[in-house]
């Protein structure tokens, strides 16, 4: 083979950031450190060690003593997909409870696998319910859905619950045993401070069993939940070869969260999201999200008429560092995303965002009362 | 919740390995350092030319101009799952070429999707075959396939073919255009010295029409090539959230690697199997495979009768810090796999771990000519 010298590199360096998308989010500087340890097998007695000590720290996190907890070798969409893999056989029926961007993903999916998907307004015509399934935190609406009527319901038809909590997760109360959770799956990038890669889940007892007594095998054998079980579990069965240096990350993201306390790093997430929405309305923005049900992780909000989308967040991204999310599906080009998630979620984003806005909307046409966003966050954050 | 003090780790940092297994394989300093960089978002614009530079350094790895390049967020496996899943309709027919481990995994993904997998020896009974599939590195018989016969048959045959190169890229030739490959897929943690976690593939324009053109989606969305090729080709459509940390980890273990040059690479590689092969015969022992067809990165070495696998293997772990492999499927108990790739194959191992074997083989009664190994292994590299 023709051997030529390397090209330089466009990009040698990552550029630093101010992360406040949908995720990722910032990491943890001793996330990052744990990634540098060295390697070591993934059959290794002493990485078995520390794949039971993740298993441990999820359990705690997803506050659960019952389920089966253990991160899969993919992202949160892997996670969706594992769950419906395993848990649905070509036929059976599923409720999907939320609408949104993400929903679709999952009847998208479920599809795929042969799975009959009916909205929840539809779940009297049917009798025999296989999987209800449930967005806790859908990052396209900025909407938080309460799980525990779902959770009843699901019971009630003796179906499983499945619940999305990629988003929710450590930033979020997420109950697994209390709300009576049997697949419930999230992501490493937004409130656990880690890079993306992984899919934390925690897995029922009810819904392993469900899963050993499937007739016939999941579509994938990359994520079927069994044979990975077999795995995290007490018998430690390869496999495929684990992500060793992002295990080694959710291990120091989990402990980092739970030094910190999950009620304390609730709270945290709550105080920083009410100052930004606080922020933003004193600037005249438009939140999506009615405040009942609004999530404290991601706050779409209306980009004001005749102010070009991709230009303002072209300038933020270029002359302040700061990413924020676009719109997704219907609301593309209508609504910014700003997240505020993990080592994002903090008082100085807060105020560089707004303070960036109240620079950049002027500018733009949108006259902004300058210095009322970062007013009332401050005070919202004195007084929070 | 119930929030109680953290538990102390029962292994709190990563013990340091020779790893001379399948897999992981040691991790370049650099690579290391890369997954340290500040996190980015997925769909940065100056994240796309770190996409960019990874497809482009790809397509020198596996020598080819036509294909598309990209890395699947996911391990070797996940590669394997999205050519079957994302080439294979529910009824077409697959031609599996090789015995051995990993020619059941893909048996087993193949019916998972719906397909109809048929032994190389019936392929005549088969008019209308859709895939002809090989592994060009078994590791657990330690064989090398030769590609271009099969390659000519699927033309033959019209079909597509898919070559599984995870423990080949990086340390043996792969030509994708040359011995025309429609999808080629590898994974980080072998010859390319980085961390697992990504499956590296090269897809020809012939297979991404097909997949295009396919009557039904695949089963599954996750490991759908046509919604990935969609996020690296030109448009950069969201499809899930990039591993940013290993795609920066993986840009740099190709930019070493062509830094190396893959012809010297190679040469490394075959250079240190070729003493490890001379030290193991001097010790008395008998390899696997016949000469001919051996592979460079792992040598399958059958153990010693009397000799407890479990033990040797403990031993080597516990007073010497090596990891080998032990024996997958028929060969469970009955071989070592000894790994040599990427920054695994050095000199200094081939000779740590001979020498070890000389210490211990004897104390658990299979007497071998001390020093021989080593002398052995010595003579080679020096000759080599």
């Amino acid at each position: 083979m023709a051997e030529t010298t390397l090209p330089e590199s466009k990009m040698p360096m990552v550029p630093p950031r101010i992360l406040l998308g949908p995720g990722p989010s910032m990491v943890h500087p001793r996330v990052l450190q744990a990634m540098m340890s060295d390697m070591i097998g993934y059959l290794d007695p002493d990485f078995m060690l520390i794949m039971d000590e993740v298993s441990a720290l999820l359990r705690r996190v997803f506050q659960t003593e019952e389920s089966l907890t253990l991160a899969l070798s993919g992202t949160g969409s892997a996670g969706m997909e594992a769950g419906l893999t395993s848990l649905l056989e070509p036929g059976d029926t599923a409720i999907l409870c939320v609408h949104g961007f993400f929903s679709e993903r999952i009847f998208d999916m479920a599809e795929r696998v042969g799975a009959n998907v009916v909205p929840l307004r539809e779940l009297k015509k049917h009798t025999d319910v296989k999987l209800v399934t449930a967005i806790h935190a859908e990052t396209s609406t900025g909407i938080k859905q309460p799980l525990q009527g779902l959770s009843r319901l699901a019971r009630e038809h003796d179906a499983l619950f499945m619940v999305d909590a990629v988003t929710s997760l450590g930033g979020n109360e997420v109950a697994v045993d209390e709300w009576d959770i049997d697949y419930c799956y999230s992501a490493t990038q937004k409130c656990l401070a880690c890079p993306p890669g992984l899919s934390p889940v925690a897995l029922s007892p009810r819904a392993h069993e469900a899963i050993k007594s499937r007739k016939i095998k999941p579509t994938s054998w990359y994520l079927d939940l069994s044979l990975i079980a077999n795995y995290w579990g007490f018998d430690h069965v390869y496999h495929h070869t684990a992500p060793v240096s992002m295990i080694l990350a959710l291990r120091e993201g989990l402990r980092i969260a739970l030094e910190e306390g999950l009620e304390a790093r609730f709270q945290r997430h709550h105080r920083n999201a009410v100052a930004l929405w606080a922020g933003l309305e004193a600037l005249g923005l438009d939140l999506v999200a009615p405040e009942e049900y609004r999530l404290d992780q991601i706050t779409p909000v209306w980009i004001p008429e005749g102010v070009d989308d991709d230009e303002v967040r072209r300038i933020l991204l270029r002359e302040y560092g700061i990413e924020v999310g676009r719109g997704l599906g219907q609301f593309a080009g209508k609504v910014w995303r700003i997240g505020m998630m993990g080592e994002s979620s903090k008082a100085q984003y807060v105020l560089a965002v707004l303070s960036a806005l109240e620079e950049i909307l002027p500018r733009l046409g949108f006259e902004v009362p300058y210095g009322a966003g970062v007013g009332a966050a401050s005070r919202s954050l004195a007084g929070g």
